[in-house]
């Protein structure tokens, strides 16, 4: 397929090599800050675009992968096309595409960085069409990035964004906040290595719920008043207090 | 070296089970349910005892891998030994076990279950002892076991076993509130595989500080509103918006 790129982000990166990789065309990427645009076309070997308004209409995908607070402006300025008209954001619904005959959503569900390797071939990629036929256009590009594709409507990936955020973004936190509090005691952060490793390899095997272990799961008062007096911050034991509770809240219905 | 485990759990199930396989002598195993303790016996070919006080008076070194409730019951029913006597506690002080001689902490960081095999070799084991006699035999033992070797105070440690509670017990915390959200529209917990591990692996490379992404990280307040409508859960939503918080009161004071 021919695929123009909108965006030059983690995302588009990311996406636009994994496309490349699968023998796709790539007819150019646009993007508003120039070298950012030049480097990624380099990279893709295409020609960079700088103006929305004057790239080539006949792509059949454009693949809008900018800050989701954008889409709207990049909708505006793009010419009128006949391709599919896709964006790659969680939490903007398909319809903010209607200008376009067909549109649809081709949503990565990975945290992707510049600097970190990603498989592409077992990151979920969650589509959304205006019509079959644009449904199907998109599994089938989908299927040949990975092995795990799966159709989702905009209520959906809401709440698979949702998810998200606690899944990987509050689970940062959590480490964040441990970190500080090694500090307290001078012990570097790597120690948390394996720890982390088997904490994510158990709950995605076992589930959460089966995987859950520590003093609020068994109710152990003593550790739990004894670990409050460790906090020297309140807003930290306020954080322990609200989590512990909505674990002990988990399992009080559960258990006998 | 010539070992007795008093207790019969998942620590005690997998550490006897790496002194084994080190090749040091596990002289007997002690533990209060009957049938568990011949299990655990019965695995590492040892005998068997149900009451501490006629255990053997001449081993090495005494594991006590008990519930932290239990370990004062243990100090008390146990014969006057002169080999060293550990716990492997996070939060319990060694000054727990001031009715022996010698005696120590032998704390391994990780999360185990009977059901899941870890390697011994990579979990860090923290040390402490009552002299240094002692500490450098508990360290011996250690590295026996484990390439991440660490001696560690009463303090440090308790700080320690704070910070795996919030990088592992509260991090399963957000993955069963992300499964929950999930149910809302029926997309199945395996979804989320790769980004946990990918948050995982990112944390640990490059720190929770720099690996932080998301709405609140970015500012970005017409998400974090859109996804507090997607919460029916009042606490849910609180604990949304304490969290994202926390995030950014954390780069607050270090963005520009």
């Amino acid at each position: 397929m021919r695929i123009f790129i909108i965006g030059t982000g983690n995302v588009a990166t990311h996406l636009s090599a994994a496309l490349l990789k699968a023998r796709h065309n790539i007819e150019g990427v646009c993007g508003r800050n120039f070298s950012h645009t030049e480097e990624l076309a380099k990279k893709l070997n295409v020609k960079p675009f700088n103006s929305i308004s004057s790239i080539p209409a006949d792509a059949d995908v454009y693949m809008i992968s900018v800050s989701d607070d954008s889409i709207a402006d990049v909708v505006t300025q793009m010419p009128d096309v006949e391709g599919i008209v896709a964006h790659t954001a969680g939490s903007v619904p398909m319809s903010g595409l209607a200008r376009f005959n067909r549109h649809g959503v081709f949503y990565p569900l990975q945290s992707f960085s510049k600097t970190r390797t990603i498989d592409m071939s077992s990151v979920p990629l969650c589509i959304e069409g205006s019509d079959s036929e644009t449904t199907d256009a998109l599994l089938a590009l989908a299927r040949s990035l990975s092995n795990d594709v799966r159709p989702m409507t905009t209520i959906q990936r809401a709440h698979l964004h949702l998810a998200a955020v606690f899944a990987s973004n509050f689970v940062n936190s959590m480490y964040a906040e441990a970190e500080n509090i090694l500090k307290e005691s001078n012990i570097p952060f790597d120690i948390m290595r394996e720890l982390i490793a088997e904490t994510a390899a158990k709950a995605a095997d076992m589930g959460p719920t089966a995987a859950q272990t520590g003093p609020a799961r068994r109710g152990d008062t003593r550790v739990m008043s004894h670990q409050m007096g460790l906090m020297p911050d309140r807003e930290l034991q306020k954080l322990y207090s609200f989590v512990s509770e909505r674990i002990q809240g988990r399992y009080k219905t559960t258990d006998k």
